[in-house]
């Protein structure tokens, strides 16, 4: 790793005090959410039943720009933000490029990635209406440890369904959830009801984010003081997530640069929108020129090769019908490392952008992802997620891109967090047995004419 | 986890620009370490054929009480020091104790542990002179892993012996081992002579620290420009580990408190040294009485259970005689979780301080360390390595102890590292498998009788 390395810290009386919502400053505002059941426009009473009332008028806020941060969440900020924004000078020298990378480094929250950004005013939410349970769904686990330490800090207990077969294969993160305290349950389960039909039909199934959601959803809606929480996709965890842009906004300023290029890597899309929003409004209100470009994985490429369309968040169609691009919510994704980029659609915010050409996307194959982690790895010290080499892999392009320009480019990307919990990953990369997965045209078209 | 979390942190211009010899400033010197063969007083030519020659007159520098950080360490130190100092509230409020616990959360490092503090500096001196290889032992892998990354950062080769138990059944950290692009060889292996003798006699040997420090020392002596570097015991190790203590004495300023407990895990004593002789040296020369307590496991209790002698510091007999509270070098630890507290000897200068009062030692049972460990990890969010757990114990026990007394004590801990790739540990103790070793006198006395 380089020996020039610089980082850029905020004092605690700099941290943003409010998050950012791009929907006021949109001039094509996102299409309604549609009641499952009535597919008449979202009303934030709607969601009542699911989240704790002030996530769901934020959900459907397109009036105000600025939301505060409660102070009780802003405490709970200040305890590992802000994060450090990074220029890497190391990763520049081994691309031999002109560029000036930066990044911002989310890996340094206490759970090892940005979800706790949105866990705490999530649980903080629920505790003020007096919830005292909240349940969820978590994959790999990164969202399950984050909403299981938030439950934690505010007194909830913490319900989470994993996906079975990374409960059973990647027995790290469950573990983590479980010292925080929180109950973690095998997804399809004997539960709910959502579960035990999954298992009747098919007793090994190995579970989905689609089973787990239903299943998380499902339990509370039959549990008194009971909430589902999100890690991503909706609109109010990007909210959340803007935390992470405004502080690289003012970081930025003190290093003396403005971004040409912002990179997240792309799952739902509140990593992304976090780091891209608060630059993006320069572009909506003051004719700035950024680019912003979502890195998605080859094998679910909904953002470069899904369709605009009304879609549901989960398999089994519980969720309101949302206007996103999509591959399908009957999309199976590969088996990838990258498990927090393993969904079917995109958020509506993110959807509405890209068709309006406010950014772009674009998708990388898996080997090319753990290649671009490897060299950020020995360049800069920190071995990173596997969803967040993709944001590396994209810089990366970008920086040879200017290489051959000659140009000075400014590029910030995100690390959403750190990989120390997913090196059997890294162990079948650096072992050669790792393998790519792809997606046609013709397969997401296939796929969606099976839903109609 | 609590909701009042405080830290402080150091300005990049507050960072210390110099190490602490307390050797300059001990009124009993350490007795010196002598020649294996000769049994003379060591001279720091001695060592030349095996460390950098800075770092052999460190080793045995009495004059010097400051000694200059190198610039090129200090650049290194800033990507991620100041490390935290946190008030523990949360820790605090769960055990109702008047006292002040804060914790120096060495965790927070590219590494996840104190280790890279004297990683950078064995590296660059390395360089500095010229080498281009160095070697190391490591057990489960924190300080393979810091020499793995200062190595990449000052453009060396490393080959790290591991352990050869702890690279099968902990894969994680041999992993980010080569993805820094160390070569890892499980320990005894067939590419030294003391590695083939090793499986001459005994072919299915699982290795221990003895077996991978005499096959790392073998390879820098056969090996043209390569050096041995270690990880703990050695005096040079404990002086780059002062600036925890030293920042830790500016960060308690700023909390506007100064502790009258200092508390460290205990393997080798580099991270207790670490934290402790900054502020015991205002014990020495100002006549103030700050307590200093180190913490070691139960099942390995040299400080405790130990006798003071002159001992070697490995299995075969390859290092110096050590001055030092000793188990004997042929003792064999159980197989406890805190494998970097798996050691049979303390370092000189910890020794002469215990030895002379200025210092104490209490022992900690690794049911009591996990305990700790899932309080903390409860109240404080962070989940603590199995050594770190030792500290937190022992500093729950003065805690209390306050409590009974109703004294506001400050205490102040050092959180080594965290354990994020020691899950399985928690799991275990979660599902009542762990059990406690302990040692007696006796046991002591007979394995001291068999190396007579």
């Amino acid at each position: 790793m380089s020996k020039k390395q610089k980082r850029y810290l905020l004092g605690e009386d700099e941290i943003p005090t409010q998050w950012y919502n791009i929907q006021a400053d949109m001039v094509n505002k996102p299409l309604p959410p549609l009641h499952p059941a009535t597919r008449e426009a979202l009303k934030p009473e709607d969601l009542y039943p699911i989240f704790a009332r002030e996530l769901c008028h934020q959900e459907l806020d397109q009036e105000h720009a600025w939301i505060d941060i409660p102070e009780e969440v802003y405490d709970m900020y200040k305890y590992y933000r802000s994060t450090p924004l990074v220029r890497a000078y190391g990763l520049e020298e081994a691309l031999g490029t002109p560029a000036h990378i930066y990044f911002k480094n989310e890996s340094v929250s206490p759970v090892g990635s940005h979800k706790l950004n949105s866990a705490l005013p999530q649980a903080y939410y629920c505790k003020e209406e007096g919830v005292t349970n909240v349940t969820t769904e978590t994959g790999a686990g990164q969202w399950g440890c984050a909403l299981s330490y938030a439950a934690k800090a505010f007194g909830l207990e913490a319900a989470v369904y994993q996906v079975k077969i990374s409960y059973n294969q990647k027995p790290y993160r469950r573990s983590i959830m479980q010292t925080y305290g929180a109950q973690v349950t095998p997804s399809p389960s004997m539960s709910t009801r959502a579960g035990k039909d999954i298992l009747t039909r098919d007793p090994n199934n190995q579970g989905s984010l689609g089973t787990a959601i239903s299943e998380a959803i499902e339990l509370a809606r039959t549990t008194p003081n009971c909430k589902y929480t999100l890690g991503s996709v909706l609109s109010h965890v990007t909210l959340h997530q803007t935390i992470i842009g405004l502080e690289a906004e003012k970081q930025m300023e003190k290093a003396g640069e403005y971004p040409d290029i912002v990179i997240g890597c792309f799952g739902g899309g509140s990593n992304f929108g976090g780091i891209a929003f608060p630059f993006m409004r320069h572009n909506i209100k003051e004719g700035r020129t950024t680019r912003f470009i979502a890195a998605e994985p080859a094998s679910c490429p909904k953002l470069t090769r899904g369709q605009f369309r009304y879609d549901f968040g989960d398999v089994a169609g519980y969720t309101p019908l949302l206007p996103m691009y999509t591959l399908g919510h009957n999309f199976m994704p590969a088996n990838i490392h990258a498990g927090g980029l393993r969904y079917h659609g995109a958020g509506v915010i993110v959807s509405q952008l890209l068709k309006d050409g406010l950014m772009e996307a674009v998708d990388i194959k898996q080997l090319e992802s753990f290649e671009a982690g490897m060299l950020f790895a020995r360049t800069e010290g920190i071995v990173p997620a596997p969803e967040s080499c993709h944001a590396i892999a994209a810089a990366i392009n970008e920086a040879k891109k200017c290489k051959e320009t000659g140009e000075e480019k400014v590029i910030l990307f995100n690390l959403s967090g750190h990989g120390l919990i997913d090196m059997a990953a890294y162990d079948q990369y650096l072992s050669g047995s790792l393998q790519n997965f792809e997606v046609t045209d013709d397969d997401v078209q296939a796929n969606l004419d099976a839903i109609e």
